[in-house]
């Protein structure tokens, strides 16, 4: 990553802020920070905050003691003004004053609510919004920089399912495999082990089940959704169904309409498509064999610096799909109390359709 | 912890509501949601939050793919009453369905900034607060249990303190010493490292340093400040300065001046006292030893399930000390450049004083 494109990230949420008629924009810790400045700040109580203008150079509102800190990330070399609090100042008050009365400003939608109530009873003349939809738009579009992270990540991780049979096992608890999963998420490259379901027989049906002690048996179906995130902060997301033993024609069949709708979803993608549409595709198929009703949940979600970011791909969410797009395509169905299944691959929107980033055997996995 | 602790929290958020005439609390998972109820859920972009109303039961909201997880929690066996949405409705539209038009609602202080946004554009008639002061009257006062749990994280990161020296020696990396730290911290009992400091040489001089590529030098001081979480969410936080070999006799004099602050201000506490006087006990040693103005922070903040919360022992802070109120007494010194130091252990109030739960030795610890 050059600095240079961190300046591009700037310059274009100043174009977001010029063209949605926005005054500034309020950045915290998080996501949305690192992605702007390269800025990797724990988000804690004291007020770090980039601030973006319109037509200023953007500026860092920091705590004293954190300033070292802020200068030793890329912020230092983009040569951002650093402005500091001490311990027994308000930041709110200093960010009022440097800004005065804006008519609106945005904020991060990851900034902690205590955060945004100060801001708000500190500048009472102005309209607090989300900057969400701002930098979602910078966001959604993956460079090549960053297709290539989530590519690393993607493989990291089909690395890891590539060993769940090892560890998958009857007489094993979830908790127990979902261990061996933890340390292997981190030996394959993550720095974080971000989510670790092992949902197995009742619990496959839970779509976000973690691990428990339940003893792993016979004739279970179970679930193994798993990720983390890379040193560069972009993160891995797949889910692989296992079965331990024989599974029952039924099962097989539904798993196998499930397949059928993960792979039309899959191929459905390309730009000008829109989001809801690539659940919708999945969804007829489900429908139409029966299992709509048990398809609970929306078919993806984007991916990038969180695990969870836009674009949603959810009935209502009409966002037209751009080259750059990355999301998940997950499919599931849950009988509640008895057994589930989902098929999750992170897929990226290129000019001629989906480029898929995960790449283990999609069928049914069983174990004997 | 038995379902009746988490009854009575909620009973005594509902006394605090009263008290301070606010209809309604709004918790979105995080330490809050966890402390009144022991449900662990990840903060995710859909809304789960518990509803805590002054005079009706309070009722959990949570995404329908959700609704297996919430119950498999403590609010299970609590009896709460889990109300779902489904992917296509309004989480929040379903909220002022239930609650109606407020006059006043609160919402934790780590709700993320989008969700709070969308509570007020739903809720136009209500003014929104900040629950923190609510649910800190709670938290600050930890019970038997919660100062046990302090006291083996305390124990936990004594352990790990206890062998740094092995790792901690000229020309290793900042980063390679983190490492090592970092596996530690997990294996003495911790389930996450939540922050690795090893500020050596100028970067001891940097009070929230982390790791980085520097090479450690004799003649470095090296602040060594580590924490991590326990499986029942409670959290480590202690610092000892290390130095590589002799230091000069300016330093050493600084240190026992540092020293000699930090055990004045623990014994300063007991029930009675502002939490700023435990400040300006260890300020005034310093201040007099030409060391004021490079103590850059405040001595202190509280500690449970999260690593900062209240109460902060922070000049302005007149809150009245009381019995189970947690915290840590971390005076350092930092001159810019050059080096710094600083001295972290996380103390109970009790009845007599300070009940001190970490328990290393305090001096500085040469590394031949």
């Amino acid at each position: 990553m050059i600095n240079g494109e961190y300046a591009d990230r700037l310059n274009r949420l100043q174009n977001e802020l010029r063209a949605r008629d926005v005054e500034c924009a309020i950045i915290s810790p998080g996501p949305d920070l690192r992605y702007l400045v390269g800025y990797d700040a724990v988000p804690l109580e004291r007020l770090t905050a980039l601030v973006v203008r319109r037509d200023q150079d953007p500026y860092v509102l920091s705590p004293f003691l954190e300033k070292s800190a802020a200068l030793a990330s890329p912020i230092g070399s983009l040569g951002l003004d650093v402005q500091t609090w001490t311990e027994t100042e308000s930041p709110y008050e200093l960010l009022h004053r440097h800004l005065g009365d804006l008519s609106t400003l945005s904020v991060d939608g990851r900034m902690w609510a205590d955060k945004l109530l100060r801001i708000q009873a500190e500048f009472t003349a102005t309209a607090t919004l989300s900057a969400v939809p701002l930098i979602s738009a910078l966001r959604m579009r993956k460079s090549a920089g960053e297709i290539q992270s989530l590519r690393l990540a993607g493989e990291a991780i089909d690395r890891v399912h590539a060993r769940v049979p090892e560890w998958l096992a009857a007489g094993r608890t979830e908790e127990e495999v979902g261990h061996d999963i933890g340390k292997a998420i981190l030996a394959e490259g993550h720095v974080t082990a971000d989510f670790i379901i092992v949902g197995s027989g009742p619990n496959s049906a839970s779509p976000h089940h973690e691990v428990s002690a339940r003893v792993i048996q016979p004739g279970d179906a179970v679930v193994v959704d798993i990720g983390g995130s890379m040193p560069d902060g972009y993160c891995s997301d797949s889910t692989r169904t296992y079965f331990i033993g024989e599974p029952d024609d039924d099962y097989l069949r539904d798993f196998e309409t499930l397949h059928r709708a993960q792979v039309a979803a899959t191929a459905h993608v390309r730009p000008g498509v829109t989001c809801e549409s690539v659940d919708a595709v999945a969804r007829d198929i489900l429908t139409e064999a029966g299992l709509g009703d048990l398809f609970i949940h929306r078919i993806g979600h984007g991916i990038g610096l969180e695990t969870h970011e836009d674009p949603y791909l959810v009935t209502g969410n009409t966002t037209v799909m751009e080259t750059g797009f990355a999301f998940s395509i997950e499919p599931g169905f849950y009988r509640e109390g008895k057994a589930g299944a989902r098929i999750e691959d992170i897929v990226v929107c290129g000019e001629d359709g989906a480029i898929v980033l995960n790449n283990r055997p999609r069928d049914l996995i069983v174990i004997d």
